[in-house]
């Protein structure tokens, strides 16, 4: 893009030279044509010298960038005064990364990159019988990581299934064959025939028949009662002082984090294996505490780190931003396929949920590795039951068309709790980034516990964990069945299409049934509130599984108090849209909800129930607010992300964007032959951004081309070394022509009254960084999403200093 | 964009006017600036006027626009002297159908329409009630649509899967009770009790027992055969004549056209209410004749064209050819998911295979039209076992991993299939385009019917339509079944875990197996041969059927003699297995094949099978050619579709594609304030560009915006007939300062370097349909969509002007 002539004052000018290119030379850096200039000059990887320990964390990056200028592009310095949280395994060889730290990425340049990877290697594979080996094994490497991906997520999600399952446990009591076993496998030989007694088996000994050596009675109860709690404060003690101690990137759900990387952010070490090893420990251990939490998001940050962590054994992904990306969307699908034993539910979540960039070949390997993950699970089978899902339920019963209005009243439920959900949590996680609350996350975190536990211990329906909650909610009451909730005297029918289903109410209800629905109301109440709290903690903490929760509650106390001694319907199917509602108000998914459920169910029968939920759901959500759980998240950390599903409205132009504005000093531009290298580098050293355009003439100002500063600094280093005789009186050249082989990707540009609707649209659908405002070929000036993301919230009358990165 | 200054020749400028907005008082015009302007001046329209029945129909297009100048954009002129075949529900309104026909719509213009109109009605909402109302109406209209397209789509399947069942069942013998009555209904009252008897019920009588009253013996087989071949050959004429008489656009499968539709094109007619019609009556007759072809794909079709005659009912759509296009989208989905019964499939199908521009908001509408047409379908009943799906199985035998190897097999063989029925279809429909046989497409259905009917009479397992053998494939043989191949003693059973499944080669086949062997065989042979014919006639013909029928038999046949006698292995799972492998090689469906298999089958054990079987076919496939059936099918008739599956490997730039080329002479443009209005009309008519870029001044070229022949021309006709004192020697000034309610579509600009990968990206994502290149401010030239396709054309090493229209 630009040479450095040597020149004397007052003489003409000699020897330029090009970007040097040793690729024949550096065999193993074929496929990163920043790499060989970068490599030996500028070490611009210095700051990932920083300790994967380094303090600070989640809180620093929250304070650092918001001191960044608001200049053209704004982003701080190459020199990186705030402290970093790197992970050594994500940046092995100085000089790969090409970003920054917390700025967006390139994905026109990242592609194009790409491209000429692969052209290359196409070009050689016609020349030798190896290269046209190593361009077979390249197509197919993208397969074979896809595999790997679901393979370990897979593996690691059984691993946590049984850990949790063993740690809860342990919060009730232990095994005497041995310790390790949990309180289900503990029994499996037991030789009582019924469920309840083989629960009772004696080699499952409670806390407080070890200790006291009673099993019965007030004594035992309290034992107990201190010994859960005693358990439950060890985990959840543990879960947030490994997170703060290891990585504290390892805390929430991480999809929203997982949402923005994948638009093209980098947060350096959020996918990192001290993240991986982390969020895996410290998830078991949030589960087992019993806060009220799921492991749903965090399996799919799970499956990230996996992911990210594999791509290092592949040049082509590791080196390529752009195509990390693909393969990460394509593990978020398997994070949710193993978490719900949903493969097809799991890529329709990538793909509407997730993924920013989603071509046809990601929908297939998605698919393809959560296929592997989800068979992997099965294999491993950590429920015992052989079953792929998580609460596998079979209803027999059809729906009538009468029962539209409950499943909508149901989702009008559902969109009304998400909306007050999402309000709520935001404005706690508010108050935590505020006030003092958030100095003490270790406080915060056992207060919570001790709470959680103390409410939870009393109430069976609390007591359980989220998904065994949830699982017995769904239960279509079956004559086997011994929940105290099927208390009614015969197993439950359906309104028949006769309407005159009152005959039925003569049937009453158990003497447990009234217990069982104020102690599920109870549960309703305090999960309720109890998640607001939870949600946004330091420790590995997921929604779906709470979200879900509420619904069936809900829709189970409704089914109880509605129609009491009346079983005419099937409260399992209440209680699956129920919680599809619930969640669907708190995450506004649509279609892969639905088709989550559909696979949890298995039959095509409930999809309409389903779907009339959901979708009333977030209709009724959305007339509170348009953002979801998620982005509300985003938008409070401030995170640079362009939501793609909202069309912008506003009638504004390019030029009532773009900088610099009316007041501001003129934009700092270099010119393509008049400059000299002394110009140039104290243009550079006077100016913070993280690019420049470059015109004909300062007169003209007619739009040549765009250089990043860090080509800039890379090349001017490389002529010094390399170059004889170039001083600061050498006058830069800047051309057009890059080499054939690396067309560097073009400064794009818009005119000043191009409608910022369009503009909008070109950044979402390009990926772009910047653009440059033209008019009849004269620069302007210049737009960045972050311009376009505090011009957004100018409209919508937020504070448009929230957006704190690049 | 522009004004017309009245000018005196020697003297200064007075009065100018901008475009003229009675906004206010056409109310009902007011989301469309277009109309306002061109409705009372120019009537683009006339052409309109050409009667829907108008001759040649697909024969003219495929050479009416091969004439068009290899100018900058290549159009033909306005005055549209090709006939062309118009429906007028298509465009009732003069001035409003922006575009011409086989001209491709520029989306970004499109969607900023339509993002106009919608912030018109939101800045009203706030006004009165009654706009609130509108805008409520408006905001709800898509899913009003969806809805309505979901019912009627469903009601016609259903009706067409009657009348088809209806008619085929004719071909064999009529009903005493009542003709119009099929074979099953008729004996629908019969008290036999098995299956095979209440099938020989005396209400039906066979033609040959109604002709001469004898139901066995030579002379009545010779009776069935020549009515079987009567009534093939009857069904066949009439559905070929309706075709020529009434909608050209009703043969074929559809999908390869409306993949280019939905890509952006305009084929005028495609989607009229004729096609409709047609096509609905046609596709009963075509499919009751007997040849060798399903109806899927016409369903889509005829999903399609039901959304598009409903869009007329919204003006939000009517108005939007983008709008339009996401309406379209989801009835694809419709369209299979009344095919087969999968909704979640049929939206997949869209994405994966069909769509262009497929945003979230569309992937929501078409899952619940989606919905709505399968529930619609299943009240009507038309298979009479209130089943969704086209062939309902279930298996409960599970598979194990050695087995795998058997199934990758099969999609080996379904991908040499794909290819090989690729490429002699293709052959053979080049052959009918280029040769004297095109001349006789009603004599060629008619050999092809009589062919197909005398050689599939004697054998039952071509005589029973694809559905019916597929389902008769597919079936587990059970202990209830009557079907030839499940003639062994005792019901299937699968390899079991020992490997040693040899200790049950025992068990003898029985007698009837060898025959059907055969049979299926020459079945195999015979519909692999007929189907290559067959698809691409003037009649509607879906490929669906075919394929997957080829598939099962072939699996049959090796399932057969492979191990005779040896009823080892499940045969339904691997027909099943061997269906997708076969649609697979020919359509290169992946995920949505998955998953419509797996919607049939309703369970996720066999996920895997048909994963690998699929996904092998489709590799296998792609190394002969990396065209699928229908992509091929858009290439023969050229039409400009840029694939988005495939990247653009070459390293060319756009200096290398831009028009004119070093030859050629300079661009043709206006410029900015110089011109006079005689200039202007003179340049405009010696040529026949769709647009032209306007610059500062011929001398500096700098470029200033773009303009499109039609605005110009409305606009000059608009000044000459409501401004005082416009002549020729009036000065034109083009102005970028669009209205601010009405911001125009910037013109786009790449600089000459820009890299070609990039450049198509850029074409593919936007939606555009030229743009402009420029080297440092300057206009160099133009690229179009039409240039790129003839580059990719001429870099594959095809011919260039296969491409032939814009």
């Amino acid at each position: 893009m630009f040479r450095v002539l040597r020149t004397t004052r007052g003489g003409g000018m000699e020897t330029d030279f090009e970007r040097l290119h040793p690729r024949d030379s550096a065999e193993e850096d074929d496929d990163d044509e920043m790499v060989d200039i970068a490599g030996a000059t500028l070490d611009f990887s210095s700051t990932d010298d920083v300790p994967p320990l380094g303090a600070g964390g989640l809180d620093d990056y929250f304070g650092s960038s918001s001191s960044s200028r608001a200049g053209v592009t704004g982003v701080t310095g190459m020199n990186g005064s705030a402290p970093k949280l790197v992970d050594p395994l994500d940046d092995p060889l100085p000089g790969v990364g090409t970003y920054e730290d917390f700025n967006t990425i390139d994905w026109v340049r990242e592609k194009s990159r790409d491209r000429d990877r692969h052209r290359e290697i196409t070009k050689k594979s016609r020349q030798s019988t190896l290269a046209l080996l190593r361009s077979v094994s390249d197509a197919f490497s993208g397969w074979l990581l896809m595999l790997l991906v679901g393979l370990m997520a897979g593996a690691l999600a059984g691993g946590i299934d049984i850990a949790a399952h063993w740690l809860t446990d342990l919060k009730e009591g232990v095994c005497l064959v041995g310790f390790w076993f949990n309180h289900e496998h503990c029994c499996w030989t037991s030789n009582e025939t019924t469920f309840q007694e083989r629960d009772r088996c004696p080699q499952w000994q409670t806390w407080a028949q070890l200790i006291s050596g009673q099993s019965q009675g007030a004594f035992a109860y309290i034992i107990n009662y201190l010994m859960y709690l005693f358990w439950a404060l060890i985990f959840s003690l543990l879960a947030v002082t490994l997170v703060r101690a290891f990585a504290p990137y390892a805390c929430g759900s991480g999809i929203p984090e997982i949402k923005t990387i994948l638009s093209g952010f980098i947060i350096r070490g959020y996918l990192g294996k001290w993240t991986l090893i982390t969020k895996t420990i410290t998830l078991v251990l949030a589960v087992s505490s019993g806060l009220s939490l799921g492991k749903e998001g965090p399996l799919v940050h799970v499956a990230c780190c996996c992911a990210n962590i594999l791509c290092h054994l592949f040049t082509k992904y590791r080196k390529n931003e752009a195509k990390r990306r693909e393969v990460l969307s394509a593990a978020a699908a398997v994070g949710v396929s193993v978490a719900f034993g949903a493969p097809i539910g799991g890529v329709l979540f990538s793909l509407e949920e997730v993924s920013y960039y989603f071509p046809l070949k990601t929908l297939w390997r998605s698919f393809f590795a959560a296929l592997v993950a989800a068979f992997t699970l099965r294999s491993i089978n950590p429920f015992g039951n052989s079953r792929l899902v998580l609460f596998y339920v079979e209803f027999h019963a059809p729906w009538h068309l009468v029962e539209l209005a409950p499943f909508i009243l149901l989702g009008i439920f559902g969109g009304l709790w998400g909306a007050l959900f999402i309000r709520a949590n935001i404005a706690w996680c508010r108050r935590r980034k505020t006030t003092r609350l958030g100095h003490y996350p270790v406080l915060e975190v056992l207060v919570v516990t001790a709470v959680t536990a103390l409410i939870a211990f009393p109430n069976s329906y609390t007591r359980m964990s989220g998904a065994e909650l949830i699982s017995e909610l769904f239960n279509d009451c079956s004559l086997l069945d011994s929940s105290q909730l099927c208390g009614y005297k015969q197993p439950s029918m359906n309104i028949s299409d006769t309407g005159a289903g009152n005959s039925l109410a003569d049937r009453p209800a158990g003497a447990g049934l009234y217990t069982a629905l104020w102690q599920l109301a109870l549960a309703l109440i305090f999960k309720m509130s109890i998640t607001v709290i939870t949600f946004g903690m330091k420790v590995p903490s997921g929604l779906f599984i709470p979200s879900m929760a509420v619904g069936p509650s809900r829709a189970g106390c409704w089914v109880g108090w509605c129609s009491p001694g009346a079983d005419c319907i099937t409260p399992g199917l209440y209680a699956m849209v129920g919680a599809a509602a619930c969640l669907g108000g708190v995450t506004r998914m649509t279609v892969s909800l639905v088709v989550i459920m559909f696979e949890l169910t298995g039959g095509l029968e409930y999809i309409v129930p389903l779907m009339a939920a959901t979708m009333t759901s977030k209709w009724v959500a959305d007339a509170f607010g348009r953002e979801g759980i998620y982005e509300a998240h985003i938008r409070l950390n401030g995170y640079p992300f362009l939501e793609a599903k909202e069309e912008f409205e506003h009638s504004s132009l390019a030029v009532d964007v773009m900088r610099p504005r009316r007041s501001d000093p003129p934009l700092a531009v270099l010119t393509q032959d008049s400059m000299t290298l002394g110009e140039v580098e104290a243009l550079v050293e006077s100016t913070h951004y993280s690019g420049f355009p470059v015109v004909v003439s300062q007169e003209s100002q007619r739009l040549v081309g765009f250089v990043f500063r860090r080509d800039l600094l890379i090349s001017i280093d490389n002529a010094r070394k390399r170059q004889e005789g170039v001083v600061s009186a050498s006058l830069v050249v800047f051309t057009e022509h890059a080499p054939a082989q690396a067309p560097e990707a073009p400064p794009f540009t818009v005119t000043d009254h191009t409608a910022m609707d369009i503009t909008v649209d070109i950044f979402r659908k390009l990926g772009l960084r910047q653009c440059l405002v033209t008019h009849n070929g004269r620069l302007l000036g210049i737009i960045t999403k972050k311009d376009i993301l505090k011009h957004m919230a100018q409209i919508a009358n937020r504070d448009p200093d929230s957006i704190l990165f690049n």
